[in-house]
């Protein structure tokens, strides 16, 4: 099988999947320049918290490398202006800002040097934190895949897999890892509406490393656990909370009551960068609202409800601390209680992460 | 406003409004054969349950009005035919087997009447249960009503509307009233897919009755419920057992779960004749399982997951009485555990309703 590459650097440009296209075509592109990803983030061609983090470094990359600017100050400036577009884009997923704050320090931080090294060393570092985050998502595989008994049945919702990384996927990570040591797994997937992430991506993906997988309609999970049909819930996470309260994708938190009531284990995925130790608890996580034309039509192209009708269209929900299991990160599995503690533990030993608007 | 009429006897025909058209179209259909009428069931051009027994009642009168029978013994042969014919349509909704039991009763006991005397006596029968259905949805209304108070937000699944019914509804029919008694309202309705009831039919069927109405995915329930935006839970019914446990669209148990989970009154809303004495517990309900085509398509038309891949696709799901606060009915509000009395206290005065089978 083919590689899938959701997100690279290459001849100069930003590569990526158009995701919406999928399941029909895996269709590549090229994006050079900040507005066509700042709209290629907002349709969401390039989706998923890690690959949101690649694609906010390498926008600052492509949004800086054609400046000139005599001095840092001038060189700020424009910095500053690019990585607040790109903050703009997406309110709800941390990675993004994440990838966005991590070179922008960079720059910060080597502010007496050219403005040519500045960028060079910006693409390093996006480049390094590609690497970084294809390591975090073996290493959270490697913990979560312990989790896994032969013949477990997993659902889980929208993609948390090689589409929404840079490799091999968080949820969905945990599953390859698993099968890869022998374990036999049966996966359904929730569709994800309204943009179907669970039936066009995950299937798609799950179908294409061979693995068992079975499509259902969000509101039919129910059903399977009160069957009996389910063993573990696990899913990706877009904002993770200090107090370990999680934003993902709308459903999640339905998910996460519903094991809860049949007495599953409700497991979310995700590398450190998803965690936000700036916010403390998920009340705080801004969600972000989309258009309604996703809900009163198909994909944009079907109308299925009365135009004037009003709607309510939230893309992630947040899952309280007391209904997770445990969170499976690159740092071990972490039961919700000690997330404080490890976030500390991580921020002895780093830098501050800084913010353009501080 | 026009007034909406679900399914009528005209011009010897079954008139019937094609519910997959709408909401882009209100088009009514004649129906002049039981072949038709069999597919216009199965493909949901009618469906709900007190309308679908009006259709198996029609049914079987369009079965064997022209039959030309020597005598009780012929006719019988081909209406038990017409009779299991219609029976094997649909395996969920109590209503439809109630129709088709009813008019077969009425043949039965009038065995020693002419043929042509017992299609007419059919006939009545039919009409008559058309006036009680609509009398039903009238006294569900007036009952449920009570229980709502001004401002409320009620949330509901699929479509248990003037669409669903003769007339008025059964959980909406609750919702026209209490507007009618001068109470403001608010619905959210889930859009319930995979064939979309909840926003084709529900919100175009409150558009037009100039009801506040507002669209979801069936994975954002629970978010509105965590925001504190949901008063009120009603659904309808397609069968309920002699426990109280509910069959009904897929995504209702969900929406009980959440329900309980957020302490908000989830309500059954259904006319006594969607019981079922004869099934004791959920457990013992057939569901319904469709075709694959309904999750990996959007309503035929995009194709949205890989071709081969699996599905489980049930159109129905069981609540447990448990979870249900009470059930509103046209003989009034039963809390779950009171339903073996009302019901024996309905058999006591009834005939036992017969089955072509028996």
């Amino acid at each position: 099988m083919k590689r899938i590459q959701t997100i690279e650097w290459q001849k100069n440009k930003i590569k990526i999947i158009d995701q919406t296209k999928l399941p029909q075509k895996l269709l590549y592109i090229y994006i050079k320049d900040i507005k066509t990803l700042w709209q290629a983030i907002k349709q969401m061609k390039i989706r998923g918290a890690p690959a949101l983090g690649i694609a906010g470094a390498l926008g600052i990359y492509l949004g800086i490398k054609d400046i000139e600017a005599k001095n840092f100050k001038e060189f700020k400036e424009r910095l500053d202006k690019v990585a607040r577009y790109l903050f703009a884009c997406r309110p709800t997923a941390r990675n993004l800002f994440y990838g966005i704050e991590r070179m922008y320090n960079v720059a910060v931080g080597n502010k007496d040097k050219s403005v040519l090294k500045i960028k060079e060393l910006i693409l390093e570092e996006a480049k390094k934190m590609i690497e970084e985050e294809k390591d975090s998502c073996y290493k959270i595989a490697s913990y979560g895949a312990r989790l896994i008994k032969d013949k477990d049945r997993v659902l889980t919702i929208c993609n948390a897999g090689i589409l929404a990384t840079l490799d091999y996927g968080t949820a969905l990570g945990i599953i390859y890892k698993a099968r890869q040591e022998g374990k036999r797994l049966r996966v359904f997937a929730c569709e994800t509406r309204p943009l179907l992430q669970g039936s066009r991506l995950t299937a798609w993906e799950l179908k294409q490393k061979g693995i068992d997988v079975t499509v259902i309609c969000d509101n039919m999970a129910a059903t399977l656990m009160q069957q009996g049909k389910i063993d573990k819930v696990i899913t990706g996470a877009d904002r993770i909370a200090a107090n370990g309260d999680v934003a993902n994708k709308i459903g999640t938190y339905n998910l996460a009551i519903l094991a809860k009531f049949h007495r599953i284990p409700f497991y979310v995925a995700a590398p450190i960068t998803t965690f936000d130790r700036r916010i403390k608890s998920g009340k705080d996580i801004p969600i972000e609202e989309r258009d309604k034309k996703e809900v009163i039509t198909l994909l944009g192209k079907i109308r299925i409800a009365p135009c004037n009708v009003k709607v309510f269209n939230p893309a992630f929900d947040v899952t309280p601390n007391n209904l997770i299991t445990a969170i499976i990160t690159d740092k071990g599995i972490i039961p919700p209680k000690n997330i404080r503690d490890t976030l500390s533990a991580k921020a002895k030993g780093a830098p501050r992460w800084g913010h353009p608007s501080d």
